[in-house]
């Protein structure tokens, strides 16, 4: 799925949500057991409660890498249960030089056929261009994280502005608003405005909802473009929001209770 | 192994070479084939012909990822067959909010064995506390690298100092030399004195020598400490050193030139 078809899906179901695939095997319902397969039907009963309430599906690589080889193979079996009509993100953080980049993008982007992937700015430019490089594909380039640890070199000022400015200018350049998105935490949704300054017509990946105590209103109100241009990710708020045997039910209701916010929240502007 | 044996065996063999298995199936020599049991086959030849002339072995996820979960198996497989005697490096390059670097850090520290893996700095202290808090492992934070998109962030300045010597001035107070090293690229070998002024003690990984360009006598000048402080890695000049038949030998010749450069850089200091 591309950038465009997730505008059509998002101002079709007025929605904009992601839910993060966070799966851990000491984290899932004791019923389901602790075995690969249990992680899998884990995943399809929280895509099949979720589906009609999201646009986006994230998986975190770290939680599957975690498990080995077996670990991979779910990434692969979760990543096809996901149906084509939701955007469909790898969260795994990469970078690193051109050569090497070059085998992440192959990754994610051809052996798994995610739509997207997270990329970490700091090598620069090398080791952001190879993902850039896939049509139809989308790189989601860290700007301003959602944890505590964002203040210690984020924030930091270059000629007066802070770093995570200087990243979202600086590798805006490299692509277009349909091949590249930056992830910005809600937990500082104010500078969201100060962002959406610099890229007005970018998507933004807004982890830090939910678990980690963004407001959803205030990213709207912030966020918000005439494309929406905003994709919201909840994982444990919706993924554990149960740990019995009604973990889908309980995780319906939290997509459902988000997803009819949003509906408001985009009423209340012309999308 | 702890870094205490990696500086014990670094004076025992008088050699700093760290070798590099970036290993692509579409670059090993063509009568191995172009099977996982190919790579397996072809990087247990380059262990077998270079570990009398090293002191460590890094694998670069990216190249095995690219394979999907079999190429995590030959991670698995790799690892085991390098000898206790050598230290070994996952070049990962990872880094997330706190309880997604938990999961990466259980990937390379207990689901595989590694002694370290490299870490990205941009999120900050919670992104790199989970990698520290494992006992005799270490974590190597990128500070300053070896490619041309070092320039676009790592060099801005932040009250007059360049941002990667932020990165490793912080960085450093989370952990000691023992938990923690540095990569520096050698394509910045002057800076490694400015860098030393700061970790005088800590072990720098230094990517870029070789393919890339970085000089030995330069890296060794600017950068060695009184137990040596230096992990020099080589991945494509040695292990692409032939396409042929003798990709053994032709691997061999090149760390035995290093080694004895190495040997001769480390005799006339005090080690």
């Amino acid at each position: 799925m591309t950038p465009a078809q997730l505008v059509h899906a998002i101002k079709a179901n007025r929605n904009f949500l992601c839910v993060g695939l966070d799966t851990a095997i000491n984290l899932i319902p004791p019923h389901l057991g602790a075995t690969p397969q249990a992680i899998i039907e884990f995943n399809k009963g929280i895509i099949d409660a979720t589906k009609e309430h999201c646009v986006s599906y994230k998986i975190n690589t770290a939680f599957y890498e975690a498990m080995g080889a077996k670990g991979w193979d779910i990434i692969g079996e979760t990543l096809e249960y996901i149906p084509d009509t939701h955007f469909t993100i790898a969260d795994a953080k990469r970078g690193d030089i051109g050569n090497t980049s070059s085998q992440y993008a192959k990754t994610f982007f051809e052996t798994f056929n995610f739509d997207s992937v997270t990329v970490a700015p700091y090598m620069g430019e090398d080791s952001i261009r190879p993902f850039l490089e896939y049509e139809n594909k989308v790189t989601i380039v860290l700007g301003l994280t959602s944890n505590k640890g964002a203040f210690d070199f984020q924030y930091q000022l270059i000629d007066g502005e802070p770093l995570y400015i200087k990243v979202i200018k600086k590798v805006a350049k490299w692509g277009t608003k349909d091949n590249l998105m930056f992830v910005v935490g809600a937990t500082k949704a104010p500078d969201l405005a100060i962002i959406r300054q610099h890229v007005p017509d970018h998507f933004l990946l807004i982890p830090g909802v939910g678990a980690q105590g963004g407001s959803l209103e205030e990213v709207t109100q912030y966020g918000l473009n005439k494309e929406c241009g905003l994709l919201v990710n909840l994982s444990r708020a919706v993924i554990y929001a149960s740990n019995g045997e009604d973990y889908k039910e309980a995780a319906e209701k939290v997509v459902i209770q988000y997803g009819q916010q949003m509906k408001t929240l985009l009423t209340n502007t012309l999308l």
